[in-house]
């Protein structure tokens, strides 16, 4: 078979690396497609192409086993497509790694009386324990860390908050499917007082004075707890004890794109 | 069929959450495993079950197209294996997510001559433009990002530092793969000077006076680079004009292990 037939190699598209991507959109049989990626990983060793990444929709499920008896290995997947991957050199692969961190937050609510939001949780680690705890959450995809702890304040306790700053953040590795974990301490002001818990998740949530959070025995046995209740203790008080990061807005080249830069404030 | 008989139900193990998940670690036909599939999800649907969690190792990955024919989607995958799930229940999923971050470091190294460590880099954005730049890279996995700060500035200069403290962090969206971005500028103290380039990505490396850096016309023009540079320049003063966060570490419950609370100094 002349392997510059180009029948048989599949549309790909070239990156400033020297790899190739084909992204497999129409249906095709697993036995032509056989023919048509040994026919192209041919072309590209002979190119000296380096990494060939080849993104296969679910309803092309069919070709993954194909792919994998050439050689290719998962790299990712979404819930609608895995892509697959082979890198050509001798050499160790050089091709960027999937996403390494989850994101979450706790949200430190606090008002003018002293009082913080806390929660009880109905599943989990601390479900039934009846330790009161702060609003805690995940980041959502494309969601800004700074919006999640308002939306899961909201959604725990239906209390309106805006993000402060950031007091703290912990990474832990080796948690849900082996990822690592960024854990961001949020501190918010709540913009609102009457609570209407969730009832899915949440047992109950009320206000509570920060000196009776901080003394119930499992914050003061925990190292976690007890060093994050120690910051926001620190940064409950109104005379500036403790200084966080917070979000400085920056517009993006894109219209409409907004990031934030978190640092402490520039004095 | 008696989806009762156990011979042709799935090894399966229970969550907390009303899940299971089945392991595939055995070869097994595609015939058989789509009776067998067919079956458990009987079972399970008749239990009241609400997650499956179906485990693929990329040897097996001939059963990828029998799970997703029996309505399973994707959720995850490794270079070695293939996540896929199925939902039972009528309510939207409220399985977790996986990890939605790539995290990266920019390293702010500066010595006590108020020079500044930084590279010209051979690919990417900036190969080839003449940009001096701060060395970056992106945490590798289970790595702390202050381990990461130390370990790209080894690499690309060959300079041993330490780390100081995080200056600021920027977060953004749609990135590599689709995921977001979580980028933290560092303050590390070198402890050598002389300086051995690596060959493979990088161009040139010195130490400049950070008057000098901040003074290229890219690093005034992209807010992006000015707002990091003007954090940095007030971190280079030694009034403690900035205050950035330190790292905590914390023995963790696991032997051996630790982990980083990150904050600002507690005074």
């Amino acid at each position: 078979m002349d392997v510059r037939d180009t029948e048989t190699i599949l549309a790909a598209t070239e990156d400033t690396y020297g790899g190739v991507t084909v992204d497999m959109k129409e249906k095709m049989d697993s036995n032509p497609f056989a023919t048509s990626l040994t026919a192209s990983m041919q072309l590209w060793k002979q190119q000296g192409k380096k990494g060939v990444w080849l993104k296969l929709p679910i309803e092309l499920s069919d070709l993954v086993d194909v792919a994998k008896k050439e050689g290719f290995v998962y790299h990712h997947a979404e819930e609608t497509y895995v892509m697959m991957v082979y890198w050509i050199p001798k050499t160790p692969s050089t091709l960027p790694a999937n996403a390494s961190h989850q994101v979450g937050i706790g949200a430190f609510v606090i008002n003018d009386e002293g009082e913080i939001l806390v929660v009880q949780e109905k599943y989990g680690k601390f479900g039934g324990t009846g330790l009161w705890k702060m609003p805690t959450g995940v980041v959502k995809e494309g969601e800004d860390i700074s919006d999640c702890a308002v939306r899961e304040v909201k959604e725990e306790t239906g209390i309106d908050a805006e993000f402060v700053e950031f007091l703290a953040f912990r990474q832990n590795h080796k948690l849900l499917f082996s990822k690592s974990d960024l854990f961001f301490v949020c501190k918010l002001k709540p913009l609102s007082s009457t609570i209407t818990k969730q009832d899915t998740e949440i047992t109950d949530a009320k206000w509570m004075k920060i000196e009776e959070y901080m003394e119930q025995p499992f914050v003061k046995e925990s190292e976690s707890f007890s060093s994050v209740a120690e910051i926001c203790n620190m940064a409950a008080r109104k005379d500036d004890a403790y200084s966080g990061f917070i979000a400085n807005p920056k517009t993006k080249k894109r219209p409409g794109a907004k990031s934030y830069l978190y640092c402490n404030k520039i004095r």
